[in-house]
């Protein structure tokens, strides 16, 4: 089997308007679909992150792709995982994730790992998640993933879509939010996006979570590092109680060395909330500053940058034997992404908590997926016995997708921009906020 | 396809009388060979550990075996890899590799993974290493194996297997070994198994080879854990110049405490041979305390007791994160764990040392490999297009396997017993002897 034809496809989905430290989501988010075409004429798939550098790098090692073998590709470009550095410049802490140069080749290898194996479990009949080592789980679990939001939905014009859940910028209505998310998709655990309003409006929002749901929801709290060391202290103490039984505090301020001196003074009052992180450790090469200096006790990882699904399952391996949690970051995604994400969690024996993902945020009307939008049924996505991911493209929904693609004016996200032109034109990141 | 047969082959092959500190290597090493019979007629075949225990453990297992998909065995099977613990009495630090109870389970994994991964690259024409993520070598390197033996050969009776080399009990006569096996397989490196005779006549041993090949061939020393701390740093300091340019010194002395203490104490005096081991480290449990004491800087891995091809991936991964080298153990064995080891070593980037191989030292005449004996040109197993392993089985070989398993009094490897049989009515192993 040979790959003869490689096609890269921007697109754009509409995204509500999502707060969170970084800023404002647009009213799109960009996407990236990678065929890879077989001599058998039969098609592997991938999404990763969106806009035009993304776009780019798949384009540029198209050369290196068509005229090979799926089963060796992952091979032959191993050396595009490779350029690992670490250290607070190069992590997410100040970029959103897909924007980071440095992880670049990285994301680049998995769309094309992902694609390949997808390529390969269609060839084969077998579904991807048993490529690649065997499923030990048929349900891969997602949390209840809340944002604090404008009301208006998103896309633009045509592309309208009004979401049900409005306006959601106080803790009684985040609360109302998770009620309706976990009413429809059954969610079991909770991780709530702050880092918004003042972190005492925070508190209270964990606080009213928690009275909602007792102690059977396990909640999750990610200010995306807009606190101060001690902020983030006095936080962790206050909320100590409402995170215990599972949950977690994720990346409340930034960096290694401030995440370190958190849990250190934490620990020093008793309070053992673990801390986790999806901006501090995105690489292998940070992995042994954040061991030495007991910074972070859950990483989350992500195939797409974190270079592909089989990197996710070493990356889980090593997590295990230094007793590190593992959890699954996300992004606005579509259902090709939620499928990878689904396999490699499936064949990922050490998964210590349910992944996040934004899908419930993404319509229908969007989608690329042919016959429509993944279940999510109990909070979980359900693998069967379909051919590598199990899902096949909608064509005129992806030809949709590019044409949204072409006349929105986004080419790379930027939430920074957005709170600036429709929130506060003088708008800024500030890490730390509070 | 699914699995519906599951034979195990207990095999006795002959072993010339190689001494180490663990003894004396019997006339027969013992070997299994496991075969999986799909429903579509294609057979996956591996090779481990021989004698009654590991046979019985696979023949136990046969009934969650038959009936599955090798593609989703693995999975099903994965919690037989979680039962790790650590310390110096899991260890093969007293106990010959494959004798280890604590690893059977892991063991018992590893050769239903190779024979899953065999007959998976059978039934879609690709071979086993770019099933598991692609090569990222086609040649693999391994080492000469130089041992101290008497003269004689393998076997007994009609499977006497005089060998090339007779008897090895000199510095000089070792030096003509390695010369020997360099003519014959163009290794690049020399692995020399010590703990035999007196620490002096070893560190001659190693002054010679490294006279006779010069800076060209790393030397690595093995004593087996026979020294003390101090005679350890004492060899470490005298021969530091000739194990330098990719040489090694291995388990000098028994469990990482004393190990950390032997680096501490040649790193004081500025001598930074790295210290390897397959006995101070056989599973991940036993990592973070090796990590944390610098007890090591190389890890020999074994897909056989590390759990499978995968998880020797994801040791390499770790070990690359850490800086920590990844070389790979050998025992006894035929061509079907040659070119499982072949496999595995070819896709896995980090490997960062010419592996083990004890094959030169088994005869022609015993290998169950149709078509004779894998070849070893310029120190390197050539990984081709042929499907799975490469390697079918040879059944009138593999019966007359048997039939010595059969007529042969061993049904475990032990070394000490043979040295009394042989050498010493009194022998005992002591650790450390020097």
């Amino acid at each position: 089997m040979k790959i003869v034809d490689v096609r890269v496809h921007s697109i754009a989905i509409a995204d509500p308007p999502l707060r969170s430290s970084y800023g404002l989501h647009a009213p799109y988010a960009l996407r990236t679909i990678l065929e890879l075409e077989s001599d058998d004429g039969m098609t592997g798939i991938s999404e990763t992150y969106g806009g035009e550098a993304p776009a780019r790098s798949l384009a540029a090692i198209s050369r290196d792709v068509i005229g090979q073998n799926p089963y060796r590709l992952t091979g032959q470009l191993s050396s595009m995982t490779e350029g690992e550095g670490s250290g607070i410049e190069r992590s997410q802490t100040y970029l959103v994730p897909g924007e980071n140069p440095l992880d670049q080749s990285t994301r680049t290898y998995a769309a094309v790992e992902v694609a390949c194996l997808d390529l390969i479990g269609k060839s084969v009949g077998q579904p991807v998640c048993d490529l690649i080592g065997g499923r030990v789980r048929d349900k891969v679990a997602f949390s209840a993933y809340p944002f604090f939001k404008y009301a208006g939905g998103g896309g633009e014009g045509d592309d309208l879509r009004e979401d049900e859940y409005g306006e959601v910028l106080t803790p009684e209505a985040l609360v109302g939010e998770v009620k309706q998310m976990i009413a429809r998709y059954g969610f079991g655990s909770v991780k709530f996006k702050g880092g918004v309003l003042e972190p005492d409006l925070e508190i209270e929002a964990v606080k009213l979570l928690r009275q909602e749901f007792g102690g059977k929801v396990p909640l999750r709290i990610d200010p995306n590092s807009a606190w101060t060391v001690d902020t983030s202290v006095r936080v962790g103490k206050d909320i100590a109680q409402e995170l215990s039984g599972g949950g977690y505090l994720e990346d409340p301020t930034a960096g290694l060395k401030n995440m370190a001196q958190v849990r250190k003074l934490l620990m020093a009052d008793g309070i053992e909330t673990p801390l986790a992180t999806n901006v501090a450790v995105t690489s292998f090469a940070d992995i042994p500053e954040a061991l030495e200096s007991d910074a972070v006790q859950i990483i989350l990882c992500d195939h797409h940058y974190w270079g592909g699904m089989r990197r996710v399952q070493r990356l889980a391996g090593l997590c295990k034997v230094f007793g590190i949690g593992l959890s699954m970051h996300s992004n606005s995604h579509l259902g090709v992404s939620l499928m990878a994400m689904a396999h490699v969690a499936a064949a990922t024996p050490h998964l210590t908590y349910a992944c996040d993902t934004h899908y419930p945020w993404q319509s229908e009307k969007d989608e690329v997926v042919a016959g429509g939008r993944v279940s999510i049924v109990d909070g979980c996505v359900s693998i069967g016995d379909e051919p590598g991911l199990g899902v096949e493209l909608d064509y005129d929904q992806l030809a949709r997708g590019r044409e949204r693609f072409d006349k929105c004016q986004y080419r790379k996200r930027d939430d920074e921009a957005e709170m600036r032109k429709h929130v506060d034109p003088n708008w800024k990141r500030t890490l730390p906020r509070w």
